[in-house]
């Protein structure tokens, strides 16, 4: 028995997206900025993805840009808000993802941007009144980098509130949504965001593919240069079937939404209530109310927990000592400290997807017992 | 019959390379980061892909890293040469890709760096007398970015020669070898190459996927920041498909270069010397001994040369006005412009694969002629 846990790490691609995606890969194999018709051919389904991802989001089409992934439509976000639209300061958490941490962390040093982070809970949870208040100085043009849900524990940001607080003070708001795009309802403008960014694998579509909304007042430059793809917002032939894939995964993903998150909310409780019941002083890392998808639990550390990714790999689970998007080394992580999580603890993510089953939480609630 | 002639803008897949990726798109659909089995499966396949290559074109393993395209990639070079390696003069040429000429543009208007541009005669060889005496006044450290072969009218750059001159300058030398990988043998050390970029789309591999190779003793920080990806040179979950395809692309052309080579080679000089016998006026833009793959001709402006590309998409065939990496709007080519071709001409790029035949080659004739 092989059991994937690591749904927040990478999803499986969905059948219907490959079998979307094959005719790209076989006869429709044109360059889509070629005016014959072995280019019509492939820009058309580029432009149809926009339109589905534009749809989904409540964006205009004009506001949605293809990038290789979420980490690179970040540093896009980033990198040009501060060299086009004159960034003074940054406001981020400890407990984003690297893809946000370390590129502010480069801008900062690289530009008098000043950068500063907002405190949270053991939960996750953001101080907002924080965010307010450091607002309400005035320290010139600032971006707020918060994300959607963490994807380490799972914490969901209020950010309906916080793009409240930045419309009132009037500053960009970045939101890293990898982690809910195609798992929420996400409605851009209700949400007052500047820029989102999402990821095709992190929802059963394609890897290598990503996409940024860039809302339309926001004039910034590319982060790469070159041909006009993308309308002058990123150059380099188009990932065609990436791009087919993402949006016609996102089109099943809220088509058996609400379906999904029920079942999966179920499979979470179920785990979360049988190991608080069957592990002795195991603890609940992630909120309740947290992302349906991740359970994030603590062990303490002794020798047996200690190997517990080990051995339940060798049982044929896989799960996540942590985030995936590192150097496959075991790390501190850097969320966990962040919320305060004691080193006497062991974590594990367990990331949950529709392709998961009750059985595959026993056996797992089994062997969990095995090792400890 | 649809005859298919704008390979240097896009190439089909190989079927044989997207048999190779499909498995990575169902069963091993691991995010190569995560250390457990689904990982460690992906993982393996990432630097299966990273040795070919290296072997391909004479590197070390660990001086290839993958980019979602060679457009990113020269980004990644010139961008972080000027930021890291205290570039202070770039000297490339006026028919470079736009991803070349773009980019340098950007950086040489942000940071105080001189930008030189060298003549190029009307078969596109560059003045190389020119490079060696720029680089004698020593201007500080210089980037040099020249093509390897022109992807509009298909000039073959003697690298050889470039290198031997930069290595006598001791500057940096950046090969945008585009057109090249999987066409020709490189050997980036008998090269002298500081930088090279490559793209899987161009020979048979997938898009959305390109490599750098980067010297040893070049040591840059990314453009894309985040994960520890690529030795911490490219953040971003790694497109597996693509990184696997390309490599697999690039191990199918060298297998078959020297024949393929002949073959495209025969087809070539016969589209030229029929086009010369056939066609009243007709002009040979590309240099006889340039691309094999590429063929660029060019016919006196009338009303009926001018409706060329759509009469020739009409009859089923796709060939190029240009470069296809821009907005699908037809644009005076700034290669043809630098080449002093007349604005009298209207010139077509026509490139052939292994996949063209005689036959095909006949319907073109037959339709030119009727179209003139």
């Amino acid at each position: 028995m092989r059991i994937y846990l690591d749904n927040a790490a990478t999803t499986p691609l969905h059948p219907e997206v490959l079998e979307y995606m094959l005719p790209l890969m076989k006869e429709h194999f044109g360059n889509p900025s070629s005016v014959h018709f072995h280019g019509r051919q492939t820009k058309a389904l580029v432009e149809e993805a926009r339109k589905k991802i534009a749809n989904v989001i409540h964006a205009s089409i004009g506001e949605i840009f293809f990038t290789s992934s979420a980490t690179e439509a970040n540093n896009l976000i980033i990198q040009a808000a501060v060299r086009d639209l004159g960034v003074k300061r940054i406001i981020t958490s400890p407990i984003e993802h690297h893809c946000v941490l370390h590129t502010v962390e480069h801008v900062c040093g690289c530009h008098e941007v000043e950068l500063e982070y907002l405190s949270v809970d053991q939960f996750g949870a953001l101080n907002l009144d924080e965010l307010d208040s450091k607002l309400a100085e005035n320290k010139g043009m600032t971006l707020v980098c918060l994300m959607h849900a963490n994807n380490e524990m799972g914490a969901l940001a209020d950010v309906k509130k916080i793009g409240e607080i930045c419309k009132k003070h009037d500053v960009l708001f970045q939101c890293d949504a990898v982690q809910t795009v195609g798992k929420y309802d996400i409605n851009v403008n209700e949400l007052n965001l500047s820029f989102m960014s999402g990821s095709g694998h992190k929802f059963y579509g394609p890897k290598g593919i990503g996409f940024v909304y860039i809302k339309g007042d926001n004039k910034i430059s590319p982060l790469i240069f070159g041909g006009a793809q993308e309308r002058n917002m990123r150059a380099g032939t188009e990932n065609t079937y990436g791009i087919a894939g993402i949006g016609k995964a996102l089109e099943l993903c809220m088509a058996d939404m609400v379906e999904h998150k029920e079942y999966i909310t179920s499979l979470r409780t179920y785990l979360m209530k049988s190991l608080q019941d069957r592990i002795p002083n195991v603890k609940i890392v992630s909120p309740e109310d947290g992302h349906y998808c991740i359970l994030n639990v603590a062990f303490p550390k002794n020798e047996k927990s200690e190997m517990m990714m080990f051995n339940l790999d060798i049982h044929g689970i896989s799960a996540s000592a942590g985030s995936a998007c590192s150097s496959g080394v075991a790390q501190a992580s850097h969320v966990l400290e962040a919320i305060g999580l004691s080193a006497d603890y062991q974590a594990i993510r367990f990331s949950i997807s529709h392709y998961n089953t009750k059985d595959e939480m026993d056996f797992l609630l089994e062997k969990l017992e095995e090792i400890l």
